[in-house]
């Protein structure tokens, strides 16, 4: 195991009917903005119980913050914070009202351009933010109990990270029954994000980790087991809440402790999200089995360990073994509805090109050895056609 | 899955080499009151490693924390840090000298006897504390990522817990290192002790908690496989590294959210060092196997699981699979050189009617189900004749 530090203080609040114990964990003299989506908390109830909630306390409200939250967007709810001296952002939503909240929250105090914590990632860090309550409606991102976020810039369609501590949400409410009015697309999206966060931080090398490798394959487990659950009954609220749970626990960075990381496949996704506007958990699962495959020797002693552990592949040589621990994963996203080539989604061979010449010109290498050039992003990426 | 919160804000910083790290971790104008047991850290380089790294802090020590740390130490601790008007605590030591210094904190701060923390716990809270940091030497309680306190009133020979958020640690520094220089004996009742926090909130009964359950499952099997490890090779870094981090994920709260726990064993555990001053992890190891025996019947569902996913018992009737579950668990304590029964420790026949009258008196049930009274615990403790 790897030497590390750990701290995680987000303050979970779990269950059915959790929703008005907001009113107790923001501070009463608080002039609140609420960001929130498209409007779906307002068919599902969830706006209405926040309204009830905070009856009282100074609010207001900033809504219409769209998948992959837009930078333009970001930048609007800035400068209604900054106007109205807001001191409390409390985020109603999935992970891109949450992510777009964090923007806000370091945007807020912040005198230059809050873009430089994304393109200038680990030179210019956040040093404050506003306090960030949340509360979930869609399990995915794991968002609401790490400090990262993911924001895209429209005007050049670029979706870029940053994180800081700073904005680790003070609190977030994770009611399973959010789940009850989602559609499909969403939960299928949300178990595939929850799904490959979790082995981003696990199909690397081994480092003797025991704990993390098994806490890892406890949640890869029980997203198979309830994903599928969820999708088939939205009203089981069993298979909502360990869906919630896992999502959460995938991405909190307990699993990460004393392992190294991947990432790529995300870093590739992201391209994908920005040249096309694909959801992201399915530009993952496009990405994932190709990293797998040329990947294959880096990652090879992990692939196998997945393989055994998560799908009882056990017979075969090396290869025939990671082929088919490839396959199950393929197999897996597809029974939950979701594509995994590039002409599923109509992404031309030339997109390749652009996303290659991207990572070429960024110079940066990816992977858990930072071994994966452009253009092995490109081998990987063509895997997918 | 049960409703419930969590918030564990301890920043953990793990690995080899990390204790001089303690020196960014604490303010700068700090006064220090430095905690520690009988000396073991002057011995294996922890004492010389943490006096270099605060060298400039105003620093005081209160050396000679005993196991099962005692009311009438701690109390001499208390007046020393009013007296010096101490700001920070550091705790350096395993359970016993963090859980004193838990105690401590909340003492100095208090103007009433501190015992009514434990004695009337629930009633009297710990409004504030000193803040604390946290050398772990010794993995076994997980004091070191919790609220959680054992104290001994050497007096009256009782010996009761009490928990509180304002005495978690602000940060705890785990070497495994530190592991190297411990004796068998240690290592041995860290591990049960560690084995049997998972069990006291995995042990009850099922509320379709999957994650919870294949986290507490992850670490047992952690235990079985490290455990013996560690005390072949005292060296093992990677063994030492895995039962440390196993051992703080078995009582950080993590396992417990959403899911009943029991706690009986402990409570009937503490009696028998109360009264006998036997080690607290012989204690469980005592106490559980009678607990599952007698209470087969509530705890049946995850007595099967258990020994399923951990022991690989499939064969036989409910009862015979539950036989062989405790078996197997009384095996393995042995297999560490910890005795299971009563007479291995020399206690009579007559302590089981002492503690019973303790139980009768405080009139308190245990267990997951608070059906425990003192007539079983009576029951458990014959079974361990």
């Amino acid at each position: 195991m790897n030497n590390f530090e750990y701290k995680n203080p987000v303050k979970i609040i779990f269950g059915k009917g959790t929703i008005p114990s907001v009113k107790k964990e923001i501070p009463e003299n608080a002039k609140i903005l609420m960001t929130f989506g498209g409007g779906s908390i307002k068919k599902n109830g969830v706006y209405k119980q926040i309204k009830e909630a905070l009856n009282g306390f100074d609010f207001f409200e900033f809504g219409g913050i769209e998948p992959n939250p837009h930078y333009e967007t970001c930048m609007k709810a800035i400068e209604l914070a900054k106007k109205e001296n807001i001191t409390f952002l409390l985020s109603v939503g999935g992970g891109s009202v949450l992510d777009a909240t964090k923007f806000i929250a370091a945007g807020a105090l912040y005198d230059g351009d809050p873009w430089d914590f994304l393109s200038q990632r680990y030179i210019v860090n956040v040093e404050k933010a506003l306090p960030i309550g949340a509360v979930l409606t869609l399990p995915a991102t794991g968002s609401e109990m790490n400090g990262n976020s993911v924001i895209t810039k429209a005007a050049t369609q670029e979706k870029m990270a940053f994180g800081s501590p700073e904005v680790m949400p003070q609190f977030s409410v994770l009611d399973p029954e959010c789940v009850f009015s989602l559609p499909d697309r969403q939960v299928a999206n949300g178990v595939v994000d929850a799904f490959v966060h979790v082995l981003e931080q696990y199909l690397t090398y081994p480092v003797n980790s025991p704990i993390q490798d098994r806490f890892a394959e406890s949640i890869l487990t029980t997203l198979i087991e309830e994903g599928p659950k969820v999708l088939a009954d939205r009203n089981d609220y069993n298979a909502a809440a360990n869906f919630m749970w896992s999502a959460t626990m995938a991405l909190n960075g307990l699993i990460a402790t004393g392992v190294p990381q991947d990432w790529a496949t995300h870093m590739i996704g992201h391209e994908l999200t920005a040249f096309h506007g694909i959801d992201h958990g399915r530009t993952l699962a496009i990405v994932l089995p190709g990293m797998m495959n040329v990947k294959r020797e880096n990652k090879k002693d992990k692939i196998l360990q997945y393989g055994e552990r998560i799908w009882g592949v056990s017979s075969g040589n090396d290869d025939e073994k990671i082929n088919k621990a490839i396959e199950k994963t393929i197999g897996f996203f597809e029974s939950l509805g979701v594509p995994t080539t590039l002409p599923e989604y109509d992404v031309p061979e030339k997109t390749i090109g652009k996303i290659t010449t991207r990572f070429q010109e960024r110079k940066s290498k990816l992977g858990e050895k930072a071994d994966i050039d452009y253009e092995q992003v490109g081998e990987i990426l063509k895997d997918r056609l």
